[in-house]
């Protein structure tokens, strides 16, 4: 199967750039199920990253077309990549193939492993946005608690050993704290740093890598030949009345 | 005070037209206080209608940024002119006046007329995502129903009186049924029919216009000198390290 | 429009007495729209003020009766003049004119204003309280915290800098510790003391005056035409077969 | 053990007189364990019977000082004889002794029957009331429904066959229809019928007297020694402050 | 009335012996109202205390099979001697006396006390089952804390003076930090240790004995003429199809 | 990877037979990634059919013992193969590869498949188990309804055709009036019948095999190398105590 990886923003013109997004590439596939070949395609333009509510508005518009033209070019499923899920609904109403979140999945998956978890995100100010996302997905009653590390995306990679020390130091606090059986890393850049096996035997606790929980849901998916129903994400009514994609839009 | 009304999609361009945009206000300056004067502006562009999250995303951009201008311009307060409140926490990041969205005032005003309230709505794809909005809220536990018309937001105004008797068919049966003491219209387009104490009057029970609900919490937010919390809705985090509106989107 | 602020106690033979009745007064009505004329009337007998569950069911019949006595001299709406909201239910059964409760319309605001809130109380003892109030009015979930401040009632106008600063110091924690994006006055004598600006330019987030918070919902719901809906607060059975108000006490 | 069974109107002036008070205070006795006596007594003043908020509002302030004059004639524990537990939380503050709400014993009781269970009320209007009061139980997620049966309290003695025939129609729809395993009756002068056992046969399913339910409840705690919470149901603080219960009400 | 209290272990055989099981069975009838014998017999294997969900696990079927021998033996009700009342629900099944569970008895005792309560536990790993306990009982929302002694079971009566006041400085965290009204032991030894009234006067709030609220539970339910729903707790289908209960275990 | 899929019932003993076991082995390895092997083995006694919570206490010992010998025999991960999930929890205890139960793995598929989904179940009384288990696995909020087709379990495969009839009726009205967007089947009977891609088509909505979903959840928790918490499913404290597992159950 084929599964395309979404980024809603322009990584390849940004400061992580082409090298990056070919690295995130080739971890996905290693990660993946014999006979899954992912690609990692980005959006022409939009933010350098996504840490507010403004920055998740404006790269939503040119993620859903590039996911549509995914689907035209014979991809079996999306994923869009971006803790904050950013565009779910809107693309699921206009493609029939699955689109997978990596918050969503990574939230379902972190509920089957104990009684409660936590999510690691970046600042304070994400917090109820990502406590609304737990509620979205269902698990709302799950969430332990949601703690920020404060070290911004951009700046994760910088120092890897720094940011490893700082997530097991949170996480640990969600664990002992928060009483959270399992923690995820909200946020793909936190996820592709690929230390949630370092982070986990370090903290005690099992550790959901986001990026890999939204493979492994669309692999789940496309394997299972399920996709998103269409009575939840429906086909905007002026399509369905025989109004053209275009004619949607004024201009 | 000065409040603008801001239409998320281009109405003056579309079937509706200007003169819809200029009824609508004058609508708008008759159910204000004293001293209030509201103004309709639009976007440039966008969909004719907003009745999917996927035309909901496509018009947020262009809203923002014309909030932006009007605070710029001197308002004290927008309102986001559609139910759905598109872009309602992005723009709050953005600006330091309050903006009100019509489905979050309306919620509130009706939640405080009795014990449960429902919601009419236009069509059954948009119930989820109007239950969605009311957990927003808060007032999630108070929600009696939401009940769709299936008449499109284009052709409300075709028929108002065909109009007008479904919304009562439907409002009785969230009354009767559904135990709803007061019920509101989910749709600008239905609150700018004006009808609400007509209908109210027919079914026995308090009708929220969401126009009206909205510009009154605008005028009750600007006259107690309040606005929207900034821990709720902070700036974004590359604007407060001082880099420019501009620089945050890679072209 | 006429709206009367009713005090559930006979604040005019009071410690507070008669003087600070007019001063209520007058700021209600320098709060006020244009066009709206508040009047200040206390009950002639009740508690001196209302701390506890024994003392809101003391002052709750004579309150109903001077609410009953406004409808009847033609004002438009009645603010019961006690944050607990006593006697809001039995009020709204008795008349038609909109009754409004400090607690109910300063919740249902501070929830607009993030995504949660804290209410600053006189004791412990009234937090259980409080807490089933933000469920009564629909928004429990937004409810951050109750925290009490420790100081009577009666002793709030006594020093109020010492007042000042304890309110600076509880919603401090409040929004530091609780995660509170706003929070409000839970008493009116509090609130009365108009510091909320101060307060609120201290703590750094948005500081809701129950007392106008009820005067603006009150003009809301006038200038709306909307009341109370009769579905939830029916007019008792007795009364509806006919029986007259005096013949449904047996002395 | 010595019980007072409190009814919170003029029970021995109205229409339902001396005589009914004695059967009822027979069946009490009759009902309880040996050493149990059980004395019912009335208030002065107040409704004839409960059916609004406004006459459970008239009804308290008489109602505490008879259960405060219980304890100090040395009655182990008092029951509030209307199954709105009137002044429950009021009259706790101010006595030592259990005070016991049939609704909140039977809601308890029920909600151990099953996974849920039903309230059968007198009117419409009530279930909002009752709701509430489930919630304040901690019982409401195991509330199936509240269903009314429409006859007033005071014609349910009139045509008991009439009554039973009613009570058993709107129990099956709760058990048939709202997957109820239980339910009980709302009002006491249902649960006096004494017809709990032949309505449950008819019904197939278990049915709570609300008035043996609130005598076994106050049984069990005076045999265990419990009584409320002085945290959650505290003496007044003006009281606990030196000043004579007399001295709290300004006349 | 008759009522066995069946502990689910072979007490009889294990560090506890039969003179414990003696001792209890004097407690308990000392506790009971006149008229009440109780009996306490035990399985004849199982595990030696149960502190985990294995433990639990292997008690149930001989558990199960001794109520039943109980039924059959013209007893009238039975409790289950662990207050994780293991097998709760499958002997409801098979028999029609009350079974009655030490935690769903004395939860729901507890939430009559106040508006929260807590529970005192063994270990840490009891905490989320003990959570799932009260949402089962329906009264989740008035669950303040559990938190545990980490005193393993078999070591409770060793030391009576440290467990005692170990069990003191726990429930004032839960009275002081997590505001319980009231706290409950939550383990049948802590509650056969008849240290409820020292403990309750020492921390200043009610403290409950879980077996003597499950035995006045059980006494409550048979003075009544109560049991447990059969829609609730149906017999299995195989037995209703006439299948006989030996039939059901292929060998 | 190896996963064992153990019955928790004599399969091979009973009706279904050996035949049975090996076509669901066959189904199994058919719906696996490659490199997945999969093995159906049974418990050597218990009861024929699991319908009731007595049939499911009584399968749960053997169950967990088969459990600990997969894991000594090299599985990488154990299904335990019944729908209500039997000894989930102590399994978990007692192993540390991943043991997955059919029940939470396709809830929280299901989840991810639209706003709502519900639950065909065999009869009516396991609807309130049913529910329970969709609180336990966190995903309660987004359970539409649970439905029972009415066929007993042991009946399902006698006439495929009546069967596949009774479920699509029966998951329509999941859909039409309970507002599913998804279903899945509460039975691996049922889920065995290979049927889910005709059913969904015939209802327009997706539905989960609960068999598929748990091998898939297997898969993905095995390939990313993540087994349950021990946090929330620790050692057995006599086990790490040093005791051996023998000892812990007195003959």
């Amino acid at each position: 199967m084929r599964i395309a990886y979404v980024v809603p923003g322009p990584m390849s013109k940004g400061p992580m750039g082409l090298k990056e997004m070919r690295r995130r590439e080739a971890l996905l596939n290693s990660w993946a199920f014999t006979g899954t070949e992912v690609s990692v395609v980005d959006v022409p333009n939009g933010p350098a990253s996504i840490e507010s509510a403004y920055e998740e508005a404006l790269c939503v518009p040119a993620t859903i077309d590039l996911i549509m033209k995914c689907e035209r070019e014979g991809f079996d499923a999306a994923i869009i990549g971006c803790f904050g899920d950013p565009g779910l609904e809107a693309a699921r109403e206009l493609v029939t193939m699955p689109v997978v979140g990596p918050c969503e999945s990574s939230l379902l998956l972190a509920a089957s492993l104990g009684h409660k978890f936590s999510v690691l995100t970046v600042f304070d100010s994400l917090i109820a946005g990502q406590e609304l996302l737990a509620y979205k997905a269902g698990v709302r009653d799950k969430l332990a608690s949601v703690r920020a590390t404060g070290i911004p995306v951009l700046e994760l990679m910088k120092d890897p050993e720094k940011t490893k020390a700082r997530l097991i130091a949170v996480a640990e606090l969600c664990v002992k704290q928060d009483r959270a059986d399992a923690f995820l890393f909200g946020c793909m850049t936190m996820s592709f740093l690929d230390l949630a096996d370092e982070i986990s035997a370090a903290v005690g606790a099992p550790a959901v890598n986001a990026g890999k929980a939204a493979l492994k849901q669309a692999e789940m998916l496309v394997s299972m030949g399920l996709s998103h129903s269409k009575t939840a994400f429906p086909t905007p009514a002026k399509m369905l009345a025989g109004q053209s994609f275009e004619a949607m839009r004024v201009a």
